[in-house]
């Protein structure tokens, strides 16, 4: 019988000296659980002699059944764009603090890599999102995104004006430094700051979160994640980024579409995962004092 | 053929010298357009010589296909409570200012009816909650609300304190004036005053609002409309409410459970309804100064 | 030569256990250092045989030059109403938390107190607020806070309406679940739940913060102390609250006058207070995960 | 006798076709009323044949009693800071929407100054502050603000870090977007945008208001305005804006010493200014639906 995940690859974080110990460990451990592991070339470069073949990150979303991730939620998001297409399932491991994304820290390595591949686990569907900038009609820009599309002012005095239709029914008219279309995942991230709501993954819907409005009746709104959203930006030039790291200058008039992906990341948490959990002591939200 | 909503009821809120004109005009509208048309109790205590044959709103619901309802917001929130199970399709107008739920008035009446019975209307589902009170695990008093269950303190002066599971995890034990559940639709009603987003009515989402929290980093959460909400209230006395117009007292260690009904309000909009076009009249949302 | 603080009145919370040790420690350490002590009558209930003369509020507050409170910021809220006029100097002991207004701890009291009685310490000058409410152009009740006056609905289900007037000009036609009106002092409790600033007690200055506001674009306002506020009830009925100790019902057209009360509280911190050290560790402000 | 304001500055912004005819008509009245009347040179740059006598910024604040800046608010911000050394009085004519500062319209110009001129006239001190960046010790630049001093991150997708004391006491350690220290003033400006509250300008107060704080548990904190601010960056560079208009680089460990200027803006407004008034009509603050 074929085991669960037969193919694994590893992605890391580059340049960071807990790394190479934590790819090690995980090689080994898949080795004794028979699995074949495969290095994308960033984990690679963290050893002198690769524990494993080396692959792009392009080969290795197409013949991996998982990737593991080692680093933080900036390395799981920076990752995860590449592989939501080819469907590959994704687990996190954080050198750090306790990820939203990456929620195996490597202590728990051994243990929970057993009950991952025994088939004790969690998987959730996360929304990503994809945006293009169009120029008089024509794409000029595109890219996709795990938290977060933000459109920013470039210039730190001046507040940009942007106009927003969600399936072409205006939204509003928006005086502010910026707008955040975030997913559930990006709820607890920039959107937060913003002052966005927290929102369940389970949940398919997008949360708008105006930055610094202008106008003060103005408030987050969360709508279903099949719509189009398009934000038409009068006046000034502006930036658009995703996930806060792929940025596209913006000029007057660039209209942004911002839709959800067809495909969804599919994230793979150890069992009784608890998110709320998870979110309570990441953001010390609602703690007593 | 028989006709688009062949029986059509009318409800209206109680002594306003305003509803008697329009309940009239419905009547002579409606019957022009060979419906049959019955009025509720409280519309009947309007007329000297009720113009249809009075029945209770039970009945009304039983035998209608459509209740239009005349009164405002408050008077639609009432009446949809009854209506719900018996699936009729209910239509608002609005005898003061324009409505969420009741956006026809009455000098729209004879066109807007027009269309309507001839099919050019939009229907939409919109979620109700059902709460339920139990203490030592009996079920002590339960009711529905369109918009909002909220639990509340009791004494001006002192904040209660809230253990909240969602779907049996722990999301928060806040300390707090109190915590608004609501729908989509009640998500611009009380829920907005308590500082939660807007959600588009086409989510099938439940914002969890805290009142005044005590502790600084509380923010509203989104969940899927499909989970059951578990409140316990722990310590002093404390008050339950569904949609502000029916009240429940509460005492230590009750527990109060909120799931969405399983039945939706049919909820009729003139053709081209745009939601966010009157969320923004009614709330001077974003507008510019 | 005569010593700094004389006379030294003790005052505490009713019937905690942890009140009586607290009490004879200070007492025995009070006499070491030669001051005269008297207890007030709540303190004396916690002995069998009171280790120092009992006296009355009032009788403590004209014969003492510095008043130890035991118990916690609502035990010195409470008293400091009674202390103020007297200009007697006041010390907080908490038996629990950490409090702003009380900042010893038991264990501290040797040691404190010593540097204290030597004159290392520091003194602030508190802000209290004196609430009148007028009927018919008649005072009916009136009342003091350390910390906030607050009006409230009374009715759980229904916000009122309130014109606010600073100086005699129009602030605002709030539609509301209430108004708070904080000192600095006041600034870190109810208001703060509702959405206020921080304010430095440093600062003379006094926060107005709408509870739950109906419209969106309010804001908390910062005014100067000296003013005065007049608040009127448009409608409902309604409640104001002083400190969350002192209750009067209000009628429609009840106006309240509120202005800072001509004498200020002494209140003692041990030398090298740190204001927003307190508030940091008490409100987890501003605290990183 | 000497008349009131013997010699009167007309300032202006640049470029703007309404200008010459205002200036124009100010020229005109004002010789009426026998007034000398002194151009700088941006108003001189409307006119082929300038109708008064031309001179720098700096001999026209040295010569004046009173300056007439003529524009908006952004106009009156940027002349604001060269007129308050010299203590002269200035007056703000909008030429489109009513300002904060600006608040004589064109057609009220005739009226207005014969009262102004008359003494019927309100006075008030506005705060101003002062920056200093600081790099290795040294003073590397400085600038003037009468609404605010913003430490902002440059990179649009990477949030800063700031350490923060208040006469020597650590405030927080913020991760955010950024810092606004506005006035009085300012309050009603960026500040407001990024949740602050709004301040009355007869207080001699500062508010601090993180941009999108990292932090959930983060407030806006109000202190007089004798402080001293001390900024340190800790990590990432940034850019520190005085007003939105003037802008200094900051590179890491730079820190940012932020005061109140000893001298005050002289702000002449006609009588009965009413400041509620107009932040109401200019934010529909606190409007109702």
């Amino acid at each position: 019988m074929t085991p669960r995940f037969p193919t694994i690859g590893l992605i890391s974080k580059p340049d960071d000296p807990g790394v190479a110990d934590t790819l090690a460990l995980l090689c080994d451990e898949l080795r004794l659980q028979a699995r074949e592991v495969l290095l994308d070339e960033t984990a690679a470069t963290c050893f002198a002699a690769p524990p494993a073949p080396v692959v792009t990150r392009e080969a290795l979303a197409a013949r991996c059944d998982l990737a593991i991730v080692v680093g933080g939620d900036g390395t799981l998001l920076n990752a995860a764009r590449g592989l939501v297409e080819a469907e590959v399932a994704v687990l996190g491991v954080n050198l750090g603090r306790l990820g939203f994304l990456a929620d195996v820290s490597p202590e728990e390595i051994p243990q929970r890599l057993t009950e991952i591949l025994a088939g004790d686990y969690e998987e959730e569907r996360r929304t990503l999102l994809h945006a293009s900038v169009f120029r008089n009609g024509v794409e000029v820009s595109q890219g996709d995104a795990l938290n977060d599309v933000v459109v920013h002012k470039c210039d730190i005095a001046r507040m940009i004006e942007l106009e927003t239709r969600v399936d072409d029914r205006l939204m509003h008219i928006l005086r502010a430094d910026g707008l955040i279309v975030a997913t559930p995942t990006g709820s607890t991230a920039y959107a937060l700051s913003g002052g966005g709501p927290i929102i369940d993954p389970a949940l398919n819907a997008l949360v708008l979160v105006p930055i610094c409005p202008h106008t003060l009746s103005n408030r987050p709104v969360v709508v279903a994640d099949r719509v189009t959203i398009d934000i038409r930006l009068c006046g000034r030039e502006a930036q658009v980024t995703c996930d806060g790291q792929i940025n596209f200058p913006l000029g007057t008039d660039d209209r942004i579409r911002i839709r959800s992906k067809t495909g969804t990341l599919r994230l793979i948490h150890p069992a009784r995962h608890d998110h709320f959990a998870i979110t309570r002591r990441k953001l010390r939200w609602s703690e007593q004092p």
